[in-house]
């Protein structure tokens, strides 16, 4: 997955960048109408556990460039690997239309069978500009509970591991703002981006 | 920087995962009083470079194992490259604070010369969990036009070469969803955040 350094002359100074090439990806915010609670995904995420591993004993990552390096010597309970996310899924399938794959994402992770026509799409950007670059693009999806048709989890022949938790509506806004539930920004961002422009709505209905 | 995949056992099932060892960051939100406008940085990245370069010429990439390999046989406009984005910075002075590492990069990046009592903090969050996971916090200070201390750019000996850009209040939120202008999802959430939470202040003034 990670490519080698290329050189870039910028303002003609050659500059050598570290990068890895990943897939665009999509990301869903999912509001269940049936029970007003947002549908988000909990799961251990290995690079997050290395950096809290690394803030809790920095001195295990003073031998990081010799050979038998393993920074695991002392365990860390794995809890502080876990991030709360939006469903999310990488642009792999080039048959498929980004909405097609959110929707694929929503039935696998989070286990609603949701219509395309379901879908809007709130907007896109670079995620991880300094490493990655890729583009992400990110829908709102309202389901019900009639459209739950599995249990979600992700697949785990494909080593995923995912965990299906509801945000009451009346919630969010403090579990998002609320460091002590690690998150992405993407969970605060379309929290807000709920409660601007949908929130209006149901508040009317 | 990169560091080798590391295998985890989730579940009973030995996982490999590739991953990069990075710094953890913050982000500022700049609001200029004097002119009511938000001060953004806009620069470079290789790393979207790439990923442009790839979608415009999948074929380039197809012999990328290959020792020689060089995708750049096709040159596409730098611009393809450029993001807008937040002020930010690595936490790389374990001497300095947050606060102060976010007033050194308004000063280098921007040109302001920010109390740091004028900082707030938003909130923090896990950027690029898939790759890297480390944390970012973000402030959001207010500046004005007696705070100019120079004229920012980043560190043109560090590789940096950053434009400034003042997006005028009234403009911001079509500029943030309008995806012409590609940018990081901090640019979008900041600025809804400053809608929601500071907006109805400067109404009230």
């Amino acid at each position: 997955m990670s490519l080698p350094p290329k050189k870039k002359a910028e303002n003609g100074t050659p500059k050598i960048w570290d990068f890895m090439r990943t897939h665009d990806s999509v990301a869903i915010l999912i509001f269940n109408t049936s029970r007003q609670c947002f549908v988000v995904v909990k799961q251990f995420r290995p690079a997050v556990y290395m950096c809290e591993m690394e803030r809790n004993h920095p001195q295990n990552f003073e031998y990081k460039d010799q050979e038998s390096w393993c920074p695991l010597t002392d365990h860390l309970p794995a809890s502080l690997g876990i991030t709360y996310e939006l469903c999310a899924g990488i642009v792999d399938k080039p048959e498929l239309s980004l909405e097609e794959l959110a929707c694929k994402e929503v039935l696998e992770e989070c286990g609603y069978e949701v219509p395309i026509t379901n879908l809007k799409k709130i907007t896109s950007y670079r995620s991880g500009v300094g490493v990655t670059g890729s583009k992400q693009t990110l829908f709102y999806a309202e389901v019900t509970d009639e459209m739950k048709a599995g249990e979600g989890g992700g697949q785990p022949e494909e080593g995923e591991l995912i965990e299906v938790i509801e945000i009451p509506l009346q919630d969010s806004m403090n579990f998002a703002l609320d460091e002590t539930f690690p998150k992405t920004m993407g969970v605060i961002f379309s929290f807000m981006w709920f409660h601007t422009n949908v929130t209006p709505t149901l508040l009317k209905q």
